[in-house]
């Protein structure tokens, strides 16, 4: 069994595990009393305040705990907006940050403020010069994660911090996926980041202002951790966080360097075992232990559930696989193929023979949930298209795949196109989320001219020209 | 070494450690994934929740776990006053409700709400009638504790959530103090608790909202715990906090019998034991475990660290051992003397032999404290009262106390009553907060009149007429 979906939730790091066990013992007691047991408390939370804000690269006062990841984003984007209130409400944010920096642009959106989504190209990427333009005379904060959580491509935060700082503006950089392998090198103002992704325990994020910052917490405080993060501390799980903060940075060159070349195996050799795969996410500038691809007319959950019965843990931004049932916003905004998305994070205790025991059975599971849906044969729709139609072939053809969902529209569209003449063109009609980004993602895979989508009863008309 | 602060925080339940240590194992991964990590972590949450709600007594669905307890009670205030916008933004609580209570009002009220804090008798209680007084036609939400952490008074919930039933208020519960020993009995709409209250690890709250109840989660919210608590779930110790609610109550009623009967020790015996010694909360309607009392002519502060020095962790409501330099907000409400103050309560562990040697080393502690001040011997003032003045006693003293901090001004007042004859007057000029509280408070000990207090240069003038 292995599991590979580190960027959603790491096991817990041996080191974690044992500063927890000693912290249970020696730090449950109240930090903000007198007696021994509060001292002690408040000697361990010290303790650990100094060790992560070293690893982050802050000053220990400028460094709260929080109670997670979320929360830190939450208050961080809450109180930068707030300590700013006076320069303007709009807030620029990437396309692709994770949920909890979107949520918190909701909210503040909600409340009466402005956002501005800044979009990505195919990598995954946001242009430096794109995020600096966003900038206005009124923007009170920008939010750019350091790399992208869903395909491990890194973001350009040191030109962006560079930018926002000539402009004034405060930066808050989600570290969460990058603070295990390095601290974020760019001046940022704000930063947050969650244990549980570093081997930590749950219950722990970090939020990281430094001074100078114009900060207002919102919301009712308390004293604990500089009015920032009201509640009793969780003290044993702060503890254990901010040891195994330590212990992976230790090993961090030497895992990165191995879990790359597991990686560099996984994405050249899946598009040759696997047809029609498009693995997405910048080839070079990205995460060391994450890789994404995409296999066209594969069913997401059907892949997972695959894996899953071959002893394979992995996380999917398939339409199929979220409770929406719409494609990840991060596929979305890259403009690539969603369906049959797989995202690979390897732990530090994945091995070579993981890896190849997966690259072993990935073939066979793709082969079989692409047969359960009739998937057209591997590489045939190129190739069948060669020949010229063979009778009358009709210059238009409409396939209705109103109520199916992803990838059955997109395996529709694939068998028909074969049945119109070059210059012809085939309409899917589709309620499906996912196939606004995945007809135009199969047009691009196989060559043929994606024309456009108009309204149509119950659903839209996505149009494809025939050109191969 | 006897830690006697359970109220503020329990130790790890034997229990709850062999639950998270499991849970360290198994429930590390998001429950909200699909693989099998992600499945057993799902069944781990829904199991602890189960056991949680069970022992809330309410439906599961309507108990979400939160990071702390004062966070349970933040969303839980917020949500209830959003979710009844429409009727009004006037807030009730207690004026003796837990510090989370009071800052989420406040927060409340800086946001344009309004508020009315319902006082306490002697006791620390409310009385119902006064309670359902304060609700309005506008009332949104009422807030009331099960029991208060100080003196652990219970209060009249049961007669408080019917009042607020006829008038068609929702009432939140701060069961965080009362949990352990049983549900709160009343029909409460939202309820609000703490693990590490009751043995589980720092880190969860509880969070019910009865069914039916209006209720709008406000901030960035995300799917998990029903969109009220956003974040990935604590979960190791989620379960280990709801295997040791399960526990303790298991054996809540041995334990409450068995601390019931210590406390009950104290409560008599410290009163003989220590001249000067006012013991504070409801002697019937209160914790089993919690008993506080404040000591005449004592600084809290060296109390508590000469009970450290004897291995007694305690904690204590004196002005100086806040950070504020304020008496507690409950003592103050009380109106009884906040100086020398100190709370025990009793973790489950505690033994008879850990009472008696309490008991054996507190008189000796306070006698300390009492001769490093110049205090008057004990119970001298009243008898040196009895025989008149000897000679030309002043008609009215004045005793300059600016400047120095609880309880100097009300030792420095005790020397000089003796030197005014029966009627006169001796006034204490002080600025310290506490002499607001613990010059009257020494007037009802010693049988003196507290005439008032009066604004005065640098500080406040409190006159009090020899009457014995």
């Amino acid at each position: 069994m292995s599991y590979f979906d580190a960027a959603s939730s790491a096991p817990l790091h041996p080191v974690a595990r044992q500063a927890l066990l000693a912290a249970l013992d020696e730090g449950w007691a109240d930090p903000a009393r007198l007696y021994r047991e509060g001292r002690r408390a408040r000697l361990l939370l010290d303790a650990a305040r100094e060790a992560a804000a070293e690893a982050v690269g802050c000053r220990p006062d400028e460094l709260v705990f929080t109670p997670s990841g979320t929360r830190a984003v939450h208050s961080g984007v809450a109180g930068a907006l707030a300590g700013r209130r006076r320069v303007g409400a709009h807030l620029v944010v990437s396309a692709v940050e994770h949920s909890s920096v979107l949520h918190a642009a909701g909210a503040h959106e909600a409340a009466g403020g402005t956002v501005t989504e800044v979009g990505v190209g195919r990598s995954g990427a946001v242009a430096a010069a794109d995020f600096a333009a966003a900038l206005r005379e009124d923007t009170a904060l920008a939010c750019l994660q350091s790399a992208n959580h869903e395909v491990g491509t890194l973001q350009p935060v040191a030109e962006v911090a560079g930018a926002c700082r000539a402009a004034g503006v405060p930066l808050l950089v989600d570290a969460a996926q990058s603070l295990a392998w390095g601290p974020v090198e760019a001046p940022w103002s704000v930063l947050a980041a969650s244990a549980h992704k570093w081997g930590g325990p749950a219950g722990v994020g970090l939020l990281a202002v430094r001074k100078g910052v114009r900060f207002a917490p919102q919301g009712p405080a308390d004293e604990r951790e500089s009015g920032r993060a009201p509640g009793f501390e969780n003290l044993p799980a702060v503890v254990a966080a901010a040891a195994s903060l330590r212990a992976v940075r230790a090993e961090a060159a030497e895992q990165a360097a191995r879990l790359r070349a597991l990686v560099d195996r996984i994405r050249t050799r899946v598009p040759e075992l696997v047809a029609d795969v498009e693995v997405v996410g910048d080839p070079l500038e990205r995460l060391p232990h994450l890789v994404t691809f995409s296999c066209l007319y594969v069913d997401g959950e059907a892949l997972l559930h695959g894996l899953d019965r071959e002893g394979f843990s992995v996380s999917s931004g398939s339409s199929c696989t979220s409770s929406t049932l719409t494609p990840s916003h991060v596929l979305r905004a890259m403009g690539v193929l969603s369906e049959g998305n797989v995202r690979v994070s390897l732990p530090t205790t994945a091995t070579g023979d993981d890896v190849e025991r997966f690259l072993a059975v990935l073939p066979g599971v793709v082969a079989g949930v692409r047969e359960r849906l009739g998937a057209p044969v591997a590489a045939a729709p190129r190739e069948a298209a060669a020949p010229p139609p063979v009778v009358d072939p009709a210059p238009s053809l409409v396939v209705d795949a109103r109520g199916r969902r992803c990838p059955i529209p997109v395996i529709e569209l694939a068998k028909v196109i074969g049945d119109v003449p070059v210059g012809g063109t085939v309409t899917v009609l589709a309620d499906d989320e996912a196939a606004r980004l995945d007809v135009p993602a199969w047009c691009g895979m196989r060559g043929q001219e994606y024309v456009g989508e108009e309204p149509a009863e119950g659903g839209v008309a996505y149009t494809v020209r025939r050109t191969a």
